[in-house]
C-alpha cells in the first residue's frame, strides 16, 4: 500500500509554496484543528516566522480572530500587513488587557521560553501548545495553571491525513506561506540570514538549480 | 439565594469521614470526571497521602484500573491492603514497563516534582494533572510531551456541584478517606506528625472536644 504514502498537490499550489505547507503547515494546522480552532475563537500565535505567519494565516482562515505575539518591533507592522493584529511581548500593558481572553494559544517560538505570560491569557479549561520548542520547557507556575483548569500540551507535525487536509485547505482558502525562492548557490547566504532571523518567512530551494551548479 | 451554598450530607456518611470530602475529595474528584475517567481506564495517582489515598479510592469506584506511584516503601502494601496496585517511583525497571499505559494521570504530590517520568507513561493525547504542586513546577522536556501530543494540566479544588457530587458518589459507593480522629488537645502534635508524614492519611479534629478543653 505504497500509495497510501504519496500526497496530492492541489494544482493551484506551485510547488515552491506547497514545499513549506508539508511541514510548517502540517505542524501548526494539526494541532489547531485538534483543539477545535473555529469561527468566534480567539487564538494567540506566539512567535512570527517560518511557522507563526502560516499559523496566523490558517487560523484566520478557519474564521478564528487571531493574535500575534512577537518580540520584533518590525514584525507588528508585518502581521498587519497580512491582517492580523500584533502585540509585543514585553508590552506588559498591553499583555494584561489581554487576560483571559483567549480559547488557544500556539506557541511557535524554536526554543524554550517563558510560558507564564501566555498562560495567563488563556480562558479557563484552554490550553496553550507548544509546537516549536522540543526540549526541557522553562518551570510553569502552576499556581496559574490551576486556578483555571488550563493545560500546557505539545504537538509534533501532523500525519498524512492531516498532511493532505492543510494542503487541500491552503488551496481552498487560497494561503500559503510567503517565501523566499533562490538557487542551490545562495545556500550558505541563506542559512546565515535564517540564523539572523533575517528570513520572510521561509527559504525554498529551486532544486532545478542544482543541475546548472558548479560542483 | 443562600441555599445554593449548602451541602447535603449524605446520612450514610459519618461527620468525621464527610468533612476531608468537602476538600481533598473534591480535589481529585474533579479533574477525574472532567478528564473522563471511566470503566476500563487505567488511571495513575501520584503521591498517596491525603489526596491520593482518595482520589485512588474514587478511580477505583469509578471502574478505573488504578495504579499509586509513591516514594515510601511501605505506602506499596497500604495501597495492596485497599486493592490498589502500587509502584516504587525509583524502581525504573517497573516504571518502563508501564511506559504509554495510562489514560489519565493525578499528581497528588503537595510540592514540585519531576513529572517527566510520569508523562513517559501516558498514552496518546492524554493528560497529567497537576492538583499538589500550587508553584512554578519542575520543567517539563516538551520532546517527551510533543512527540505523542500529550499535556500537563492544572486543577484547583472544584465548584459546589462537583462538591455535592462527590459526597454523593462516595456514599453511593461506600467510600471515604481513611482518618485519625484527635481531640482538639492532640493538634500539636498532630501538625508535627503530618510535617512528618506519619498520618494515615487525615486528620480530623472532632470540634466537640473543644469544648472541654482547657484554654
Amino acid at each position: 500500500m505504497k500509495e497510501k504514502f504519496l500526497l496530492n498537490i492541489p494544482t493551484t499550489l506551485r510547488p515552491e509554496v506547497a514545499a513549506p505547507i508539508l511541514c510548517a503547515g502540517a505542524t501548526t494546522y494539526s494541532p489547531l484543528k485538534h483543539w477545535g480552532v473555529k469561527a468566534g475563537h480567539n487564538v494567540g500565535i506566539v512567535g512570527f516566522g517560518g511557522l507563526g505567519h502560516l499559523a496566523s494565516k490558517i487560523a484566520k482562515a478557519m474564521g478564528a480572530e487571531v493574535t500575534v505575539f512577537t518580540h520584533t518591533k518590525e514584525k507588528l507592522e508585518e502581521a498587519n500587513d497580512f491582517g492580523i493584529s500584533a502585540v509585543l511581548e514585553k508590552d506588559e500593558k498591553a499583555m494584561q488587557g489581554l487576560t483571559a481572553r483567549f480559547d488557544f494559544i500556539l506557541s511557535t517560538i524554536p526554543q524554550k521560553h517563558d510560558l507564564n505570560p501566555f498562560i495567563a491569557l488563556l480562558k479557563r479549561d484552554c490550553t496553550l501548545c507548544v509546537v516549536g520548542a522540543l526540549e526541557p520547557l522553562e518551570p510553569v507556575n502552576n499556581m496559574q495553571v490551576a486556578f483555571h483548569r488550563k493545560a500546557i500540551a505539545g504537538s509534533l507535525i501532523g500525519n498524512l491525513a492531516d498532511t493532505q487536509e492543510v494542503l487541500d485547505f491552503c488551496a481552498k482558502h487560497e494561503i500559503g506561506p510567503d517565501i523566499e525562492l533562490i538557487n542551490i548557490e545562495e545556500v550558505n547566504d541563506a542559512y546565515d540570514k535564517v540564523e539572523q532571523a533575517d528570513v520572510r518567512f521561509r527559504y525554498v530551494i529551486n532544486m532545478a538549480s542544482l543541475k546548472g551548479a558548479e560542483r
